[in-house]
């Protein structure tokens, strides 16, 4: 192990290897469920030290057995990117390559290295002229390369689609530490397999990404915020049918939130105001981008909304008045997470349905929950305009927490992600595998699809070097 | 041989085994560069019968060398879908599974098989309210599964996107003949590596695509066309950056056109009325498609018109007055290729490059061509708003062509494919790779990146039952 350090060392530089000391910001997850033990944690300045890296691991895994696991922000909500227990993985840390590399107006690309801070990134952007859009809670202290690697979601995902669908080029470090220089800023380019999109989302189990050309937009004139009252999940679909109609792809925000789930907020931060939601079941949070001005788009909220309301599936709504509220009402839709946790324990979910069949899913799931687990109480927020919803479960009031999520916390994962199957959705929408689902894959994905994961994986890392244990098992 | 036959008439019935008569419709490729000879062709009913299919010639394939193409509506530009010489192979032709399964209209999608012809697709889609916006000009006869295998590209890209992008799940026939049923119209699913784009775009060398889930997109309100003459590809540049400030999502064209292409439809189809094209060295069609009416659409183009003319980018331009008027500005650019054929041979490319560096691509190229090869005349024109040009060249006036491309063809690609790799481009945008790029491959892409494509045709497809000798050799 001391011959591997050393040549570590050697290779990025003594400082810049970490193997005392409190490294528990590396080693434990964001959400604190995992904490691992880390032989080394490593942190190169360039896709040549990292590839220099995975060369000195690969050569001396036969002895020691050991193995790379990639970490950006370490925001992850799968524990993917911090070490197991062993003692035998080396956390590379990619937060020293941040440098924005290029911004090329007329193509509409930035160029970026792994370790740019997601915020940064949209400030870079935004200081150019353009929109860098995707946006999500730990954009604050999340990386473009764990964003990559996990190809990461959030709020404007209806109208920009997921990480992957932002990405036009990387540059990875394969398992054999050779560099693939595949940054390329192309729209189109069929020359061959999609090995872009097979390493966004891998989780750094089949490479190391270092760096991406990411696609930019214009910067929109305007942005508007508005929320609705639905009386209901299916008002909620069709105010989104009548979205799309309307809006075009001017519509950038759908986000639902249940009563429930409001309430803990109101409850927990009151000084937020949450506005309307003890009218109606489900309040949603609406928002359009516009390449004319504010007052285009508030003409069009306003033709939408009336329309929604001639049509009976919006009962109540309000326009923000300013940026100041839009973002009000932002921040209430993002305290949710927050209040949940002020409220106590829960068991949280990530999970996507079709659209169509989301009223169903949430009448069948929420009253076989209620049923089997009495007292449960559902949190129940996303976004619909992705059927993505974040489907959680708060203990019930009376009890211990701690307890309840003991004893019930695989009994209510097995109830969701059954009821998930049945209307043919995903038990992890945008947050991935990880370690926390993969022993779970085997249950709810094909096997066939899971087939070809393994040959895919045994092709490009035959000897697992990287970042094993996650997604899935050779 | 005779009993993989007798096997195959069991699997799809004797009138669905084509072994004899004039075959040439599926053995020849749409521009007539391939006469290849089949085993058979055979024209299975469902996904079941593919796997069958599969499977009986992966049982044979020890003794007899049998292979498999999959082939849809045969319009394909690389010669990729016909059989080669050796009359070993299997053409599976999948026009007979041409059903639409289901419209979903809450989630915006519709399941389709691969057999369906593009165009029918398109107005089912129409029929229900819906745009399906994959555009091209063989959209008559080509189908879907050809489509997603080759990731067709087409007039709308720089608005939805390539195939790949209109795509959110498949299914999918693999090599070992088993059924991945992936035909998720799920926007978000995290749950492992993607399968879904890695099949998209491998021109049926890693499975059989048989059947679809694909976005839908609400119609537009309406559509309107211009047509602008500008002073020089940098002036359309310029444009293009204009018009995605201006109109956002709202672009939905984007088309350049040089003189001498335009010369060329007013020399053979003088009743298309080529309009402005003897006052600029280029052409720019620009279509925008909108949520509100006519009326808006028309006020926004007449502003972008304007500043664009202020700026100086554009030199004159029109709107078209009526559908029927913008259908007729769309024909002259879908006429080029024709007028071409008119004129005589040429040699066809298939390029893109990052948008900022075309201009200076397209001069230094044009230089460098028309230096070596005195004579040459350039016929340019494509997708300017994703960076995508069909960089074409015509034999010189005087001589006779044929001995021209004889004589000069591979002087031409090279000139033409070693300038877009300095340009950091791709020498197939949206046409792929057949049998035509193959061995240019290794030439023009990265080592690093065609051994990963190697490791997954292995993996995947290790006998290489699956068309072999197109996209990668194992």
């Amino acid at each position: 192990m001391n011959t591997l350090l050393d040549t570590l060392r050697h290779i990025v530089g003594a400082a810049h290897v970490f193997t005392d000391g409190d490294l528990s910001a590396f080693t434990r997850d964001w959400r604190k469920r995992a904490h691992g033990k880390a032989l080394a944690v490593v942190r190169p300045a360039n896709a040549e030290e990292v590839a220099a890296i995975v060369k000195a691991c690969a050569g001396h895994q036969p002895a020691t057995g050991v193995s790379i696991v990639a970490q950006g922000g370490n925001t992850g909500l799968a524990v993917g990117s911090v070490p197991d227990g062993s003692g035998t993985q080396i956390v590379l840390s990619l937060t020293r390559m941040n440098a924005v590399r290029a911004i090329d107006n007329a193509n509409l690309t930035m160029t970026v290295e792994a370790g740019c801070i997601l915020q940064n990134l949209q400030e870079t952007a935004e200081e150019a002229g353009f929109l860098f859009p995707l946006s999500l809670a730990a954009e604050g202290s999340c990386t473009i390369g764990g964003n990559l690697g996990t190809n990461a979601g959030g709020t404007q995902v209806v109208r920009y689609g997921n990480t992957r669908d932002l990405c036009l080029g990387l540059e990875v470090v394969t398992a054999q530490g050779e560099i693939w220089h595949g940054l390329s800023g192309l729209r189109k380019d069929n020359t061959g397999y999609d090995l872009r999109n097979l390493f966004i989302g891998s989780e750094g189990t089949l490479g190391i990404i270092t760096a991406a050309t990411m696609k930019l937009y214009p910067l929109p004139a305007a942005q508007l915020t508005a929320w609705a009252t639905v009386p209901s999940m299916e008002a909620a679909v069709t105010l989104l049918g009548l979205a799309h109609r309307h809006l075009g792809a001017g519509l950038t925000g759908f986000e639902v939130m249940g009563q429930f789930a409001l309430s803990l907020v109101d409850r927990h931060f009151a000084q937020l105001r949450v506005p309307l939601f003890q009218s109606a079941p489900y309040c949603v949070l609406l928002e359009i981008s516009d390449h004319e001005s504010e007052a285009h788009a508030r003409g069009l909220f306003e033709r939408l909304l009336e329309l929604a309301m001639e049509d009976g599936c919006v009962s109540d709504a309000v326009v923000a008045e300013s940026l100041n509220q839009a973002r009000q009402l932002w921040h209430i839709r993002e305290s949710i997470p927050l209040a949940q946790a002020e409220e106590g324990l829960n068991i949280k979910h990530d999970i996507s349905i079709p659209v169509s069949r989301i009223p169903d899913f949430v009448a069948e799931t929420d009253a076989l929950l209620q049923h089997q687990i009495p007292g449960v109480r559902l949190v129940n927020f996303g976004h619909l305009g992705d059927g993505n919803l974040h489907y959680n479960v708060q203990a019930p009031e009376e009890g211990d927490a701690a307890t309840f999520l003991r004893e019930q916390e695989d009994r209510v994962n097995a109830l969701v992600f059954d009821a998930v199957t049945r209307f043919h959705g995903s038990i992890s929408a945008e947050h991935g595998v990880g370690s926390l689902k993969i022993d779970k894959l085997p249950h709810y994905k094909s096997p066939v699809a899971l087939g070809m994961m393994r040959a895919i994986k045994q092709a490009l890392d035959p000897h697992n070097l990287m970042n094993p244990g996650r997604v899935v098992r050779p």
